[in-house]
């Protein structure tokens, strides 16, 4: 097993990786900065260029069973731009030039997020953001859109559930499939930027719980959707948050329960 | 590894069943016919009936690490009250008297159905269907509501669906997850049941994705559900459905796609 993963170098996506190799398997890593531990190979990847994600794949040998694209920025205070370019407009650059190197019934996983799950409501907005082009000013769009750094965040992650399950089809008949996988709140060094963007939200999701994620338990689901077993898994977005999305839509929707639950 | 397993006799069940016992696990398999394969324990369950449920939990010893409730009537002319009762009554009767001897830390699983798909839409006909205990009249409740057997069979799958996102907080505070399957087009003994009644529909879909799914690839995600490595994934429901639903979506809301689609 050959593997690609974005983003490998920090959090969930060093989870993969380390998980990968304990399986025996090798893996690429493709991230910014370079992994501070021992990986097979290491491809510097700045999303965000089309320059670099050019260059990155001209240094591409050899075939791979799957793509994990774990790389993605959190909102922060000024770089919605740089958010929709690093989670989406880069992320579908670089895969769509992996095509080329992945193998028949290798399997793409793509980092999406909880905070995109209101892709359906969006949709509109989706579709304008996945139909600029790499050359397209983000900024530009930003603007006109008054999409600020929470929003940029939420559509991103939106447009990366939406690309997955649009592209699924012309995937399949490629012998390629891909999922999605959206956490909430995980123990990772970027928990911090989303307590501040999405404030007592995530404090109050964490608690209903009882915590935050593991990086270990998103990388787990990852490494089910690359491996043979989840073979007829296709074109799905799959919610890794402890019971997070289970707990808020039985609330919001009214739903009676008929066991106890002990208030918090 | 100890797991209670019903509609063992046959289809998905039978599958859920040999993975475990190759990986070394006990099984029990509650099931209105005995299997005709060798298995670790067999108790007689007709899941229409509050007695045999009652007579099935009498003969419960030990404990259980993981149910999986695969029994399932399929939508058949006439079927309307018995479906709604073997698929979501009688199973969350069944999974209630089974919390007993589920160990900390265990896994629930349903089948559900992509035929449950649309329980949002439906969410309050789906709350009428759960606010009726054992001893109500479900035949009077379908008749008031002119209730089908196809009807009766999405009901009874939203209901699924709905109660284990309901649940789920509940029991995530004993220390045990509930998740849900929902699988479609899948090469079973009913899979024709499901041609009669979904008419063109299931064909295309076949068609499309290029085949039927296999019992199999539906018990490997059920097997993932029970198993330590999708520990995080709490009160979700997973299509299985080889990218039907991606391909049927992506139409729906008229996504574009970049990547060409050749067609059928």
């Amino acid at each position: 097993m050959r593997i690609a993963v974005t983003g490998g170098a920090t959090g969930i996506g060093r989870q993969v990786v380390e998980l990968i190799q304990a399986q025996g398997g090798q893996v690429t890593v493709f991230d910014i900065v370079a992994p501070d531990y021992k990986v097979d190979e290491y491809i510097p990847l700045d999303l965000s260029k089309s320059d670099s994600i050019n260059t990155a794949l001209s240094q591409v040998k050899g075939t791979y069973d799957a793509l994990c694209n774990v790389a993605g920025l959190p909102p922060r205070e000024g770089n919605a731009e740089l958010g929709l370019k690093v989670n989406f407009i880069g992320t579908r650059e670089f895969t769509e030039g992996m095509l080329a190197y992945l193998s028949e019934g290798s399997s793409i996983v793509n980092v999406a997020s909880r905070a995109g799950a209101m892709w359906k409501d969006n949709i509109e907005q989706v579709k304008q953001l996945m139909a600029l082009s790499e050359q397209d000013d983000v900024a530009k769009f930003c603007e006109q859109n008054q999409i600020d750094y929470v929003r940029a965040y939420n559509l991103s992650k939106e447009a990366v559930i939406v690309w997955g399950m649009a592209e699924c089809e012309a995937l399949l008949q490629r012998g390629i499939r891909i999922n999605s996988v959206s956490p909430a709140a995980i123990e990772t060094g970027i928990l911090q930027d989303f307590k501040n963007a999405f404030g007592e939200k995530t404090l109050k999701n964490i608690q209903r719980v009882g915590r935050a994620g593991l990086p270990s338990e998103v990388a787990s689901i990852i490494i089910f959707l690359i491996s043979p077993q989840s073979n007829w898994l296709k074109g799905i977005d799959i919610n890794v948050d402890g019971g997070m999305t289970a707990c808020n839509l039985t609330d919001a929707l009214e739903i009676p329960r008929r066991l106890p639950v002990s208030s918090l």
